[in-house]
């Protein structure tokens, strides 16, 4: 079994099917030695799970978190239909948009549960830059949408 | 005669001439065998012609579409500049963004309007990588901003 | 002494130190002979300077323009972190998120803040793509935030 499965699987989560693109262009591409993916949703059983603003009423910081957590295993998944997560040689960058709610200014506590995820199965390796945006509106209403670059190996 | 640019005839479009950056920077350039370009607007003749957001009463979602396909044209172009359009191998990444009024969800079919004219021409090799992002205000009003990544032959 | 340092000084301006990431991530990471900055704050001695929207009654676009210089320098000291500044070969791209006032779209006023101090520094070779978008929040509420691409030499 892959090293990487099995560390996802040791913090109690597992890879969802990758998402299905919502439009027409394809969920991850390899360039050189780097992997691209989409902007990938908090998507679960080809449904969008955290919807709407963060902050605010709607949704808390941790229901953010979430989601940006679920993000960032989707598009391991999407990843992992390109090419093993084993042959991930370092995690480049994470862009993350946040459905902020006005006033709502902590979308790096909400991105974070994407970073904190993949330093939890990448270690070092997983170390990454990262941007995270507050924008008004997101695909499919939904909470969060974020984008990946890896380096892999061969 | 370029074979993309008798593609692009035959779409019944035309490359138009690269639109002036509106600041201090430069359309597209290269690194290794990528060449990424700066957010594009929806211009025709030096003027933007998709203005202010999409959703509401302002501008329909096909408004939106014509916005992004116009974009992409206008990003081949700045591409041309650079580099013959045969010499492009595949086309990588998308990034669209667009002027949302509250509660628009569809920035996807909006993008669509890129994505699809970039199947059209390019085939299998202008499959993409996509993010479409909702915003509350972009440069010169315009409805659409897209920044194109395409990877090149030589 | 760096020439790059030096250029910078005869601007009447100092690198800062290194801004410390606001949460799980790397200031900047290396990949081939590209560098990529983590989405950068106008911050100073730990402080985010210049805060709140641009446009309005609240911040002109004279503040943005400052905010998105500080960015841009705060971006020069990261990737000083990583590399010495003189083995920058050129500026590839600049990304550049302005927190916006409704009807507020002179963004790429506020971003040539970040894009002429590059040309003032680099020359030919600080010439560089660009994307200015408007948001409706950022993190800290900061007025900017900017992303920086550079390739370097060796």
């Amino acid at each position: 079994m892959s090293s990487v499965l099995e560390k996802i699987n040791e913090l109690g989560l597992d890879l969802p099917p990758a998402p299905k693109p919502v439009a027409a262009y394809i969920p991850a591409i390899r360039t050189g030695n780097l992997i691209f993916t989409s902007g990938i949703l908090p998507m679960k059983d080809g449904k969008v799970m955290y919807t709407k603003e963060i902050g605010g009423f709607l949704n808390s910081v941790e229901q953010g978190y979430e989601a940006a957590k679920l993000c960032a295993l989707n598009a391991l998944s999407v990843i992992n239909d390109i090419t093993g997560l084993d042959n991930i040689e370092k995690i480049i960058k994470v862009t993350g948009y946040v459905n902020s709610s006005p006033s709502f200014n902590e979308q790096p506590k909400v991105i974070n549960g994407a970073s904190d995820l993949l330093v939890n199965i990448f270690g070092e390796n997983g170390k990454h830059v990262r941007s995270a945006v507050g924008v008004n509106e997101l695909p499919l209403m939904a909470s969060v949408e974020l984008e990946l670059i890896v380096q892999v190996k061969s």
